[in-house]
């Protein structure tokens, strides 16, 4: 047996743990749908509304530096994904920033017409690029089906290419210099969706030449539910930039009040409109929490938290037929572990009600979300014992645990 | 001499600016920008922060509404802008929700190609209006110029006109259904901008039958900076309303994981990603004040102090060649009061010094904002005697008023 009080002992991270709220009795395993809250962001939210909003007032736009967080938060979220400070900033949604960053790669393959993506991708990034298809004539869209690679699809015709980086459902973790490389040798550009992947591993999107990025910030990096998501463009795309959500804080000059559009320099391009500043400044104090991180050690603590819960459970598949869906080679796993299971919307809503949160993704999948920050390898135990105890007792198999609800 | 004591005495909304968190020393006439915080915002900010976020964690998508939080908000935000129920919801950016709602509408005219807008709208209407075009082969933007009235301009390839309720400059107010009935006569829609009147008159879209309209919440509606914008599209436009933001919020089943997109029935449609809830609970907070507010009593006491307002300014004018931009005839009048003035840049700093706030507007406006929620008679009072004290001793000509910040 694994001894995990000395796994934790050894945890450089361990400290970590004591900035955040967590409720007493929850073990947390669904870090990568929605974080939970950093301390810090409480005092923060207070101080930004008494303060800067009710003292400071329209001031604050200028005296509190409310109109660039945008970019100062970006250049904080650049750091995580291997960007230059000018190349990333926090705005919109990540449907939205999906939306921006497929018609800038558009037009910039005026040539080609294509758009590729999965169809196994996170939904949304389906139905925006549906969206940008439909409204741009003759631009169509391909999507390689289950287990079919995605490279293989790459043709002349293939303009840019939308993958996401860590499988929502599966918890595979994909090559990004690889799969980049070959996009980019194709004469095509790549989007890659970060979202299940920023905060729980490094990534360096400049050494892989990627063009386009996307994510969210209240997974991994803990910024409050729906903070506004992020986007990055190549500085090498800066220049032929367009995108027609062209609002005016996308704007060279937004206070000169011109009637005609002239895009801003630089990665202002991708903004359009004002951004909600309070969920902004949650989000910052969340961002403070990795400025003390070591990615590399985040990294290990994540695969050696995921590494422990399959252990764990390879007994469990043997004798109720789970399926451990994430792949078990390091390098392939992102930091959730999901588990296929015929009955597994029930078995979740049991481990819920013992307190251990994690999600259920159609059809038929447990996810486990294994937050280096905050969680422990003695949680890791904890959930996979009280996830024996369900299945061997028949626990799931109370009605109260097949109710379902609006979100799962 | 107008007895403001006694205007101030007999004022039926007098109580609700305890409601109010207004720092000391600070007239605040600039709540047509950025309204100042309620009390209350504060305290449901920390609970839903503390509470929701913190224990109630990924469960509070369910259990503490977040969700649908879109749609509860909008249909608050209903009462006030003559709207039924399920034709607002509140999400993204007033930018984003205009590029919404002109593709619905160009969809909806497809044998019609042109965008109609006024050179003076807010821009980034404008800026969108030339996103939308621009994106959308044969679709044309076209505008009237100053002083051009832009009905003279509705023809038969009029697809949509897009117009502000209070131009944000001027402050004159539309008539939304004179207006409004032209535009449908001539077989076009309307866009309404209601920026620069939500919340400080009554409005009535569906009397007017409007087609569609996008409005701000952080501005007469105190929602906290950048707080999510609204849109709405009258019920006879849902079945046939598409717009390119494709998200997974607009999806019929959004949690069913379709690779499909299947749009949402009514007026979910116009979302598109997830929204930022800590933003969403602060305007909350400030939609519970108007629960209170009778729209009649609020039209009469914004006219009462704008009035005011402009008599106390006369002689200033005649004496300092101050030009009063904003129309004396009441149903002509927005909620603030616009003052050309050539120095209007260093008058307006100077007044800022003494804790008058407005703001400047290039290339020569100092605007005025009076609302009736939080302002009495003799702040009006006050400003304008500082504001004479200003030009008649000469003080904006200090060099420290003449610096100019992003912001202004």
């Amino acid at each position: 047996m694994t001894d995990v009080a000395a796994l934790d002992a050894a945890d450089p991270l361990r400290g970590l743990r004591e900035r955040f709220a967590l409720p007493d009795g929850v073990i947390y395993l669904d870090g990568n749908s929605l974080g939970p809250p950093p301390k810090a962001a409480f005092a923060e939210l207070e101080r930004a509304a008494r303060e800067e909003w009710g003292q400071g007032l329209i001031r604050s736009w200028n005296a509190a530096g409310w109109f660039t967080l945008t970019d100062s938060l970006g250049d904080r979220i650049a750091r995580l994904v291997g960007a230059a400070p000018g190349e990333t900033v926090v705005t919109d949604t990540t449907s939205i920033n999906i939306y921006k960053v497929l018609h800038a790669a558009l037009a910039l393959r005026p040539d080609r017409s294509v758009i590729l993506a999965e169809a196994d991708s996170f939904p949304t990034d389906l139905y925006i690029a549906e969206g940008v298809a439909a409204s741009r004539p003759g631009t169509g869209l391909r999507l390689a089906a289950s287990h079919e690679p995605i490279e293989s699809l790459i043709d002349a015709r293939t303009a840019v290419v939308l993958i996401n980086h860590v499988d929502y459902r599966t918890g595979v973790l994909r090559d990004m210099a690889a799969l980049t490389a070959r996009v980019r040798a194709a004469g095509a550009l790549v989007v890659w969706d970060l979202c299940h992947s920023v905060g729980a591993l490094p990534i360096d999107l400049n050494a892989a030449e990627a063009d386009f990025a996307v994510g969210c910030t209240y997974k991994y990096l803990n910024g409050g539910p729906g903070a506004p998501a992020f986007v990055f463009a190549a500085q090498r795309h800066h220049a032929g930039l367009v995108q027609p959500l062209s609002g005016w804080w996308a704007h060279a000059e937004p206070f000169a009040m011109a009637s005609k559009y002239r895009p801003a320099a630089g990665i202002r391009r991708l903004l359009c409109g004002t951004q909600p500043i309070l969920s902004l400044r949650a989000l910052q104090a969340a961002l403070d929490v990795f400025d003390e991180v070591d990615l590399a050690e985040l990294r290990a603590k994540s695969l050696s938290l995921t590494g422990l819960f399959i252990e764990l459970l390879d007994p469990l598949c043997r004798e109720f037929g789970l399926r451990i869906v994430t792949p078990r080679e390091t390098q392939r796993r992102g930091s959730h572990v999901s588990v296929a299971f015929e009955h597994g919307y029930e078995v979740m809503q049991a481990l819920i009600a013992r307190g251990i949160i994690g999600d259920f993704r159609a059809p038929d999948i447990m996810r486990f979300g294994f937050t280096p920050l905050y969680l422990r390898h003695r949680d890791v135990l904890d959930a996979a014992k009280a996830l024996a105890d369900i299945l061997q007792s028949g626990a799931w198999r109370e009605p109260r645990f097949a109710v379902r609800s609006l979100v799962t």
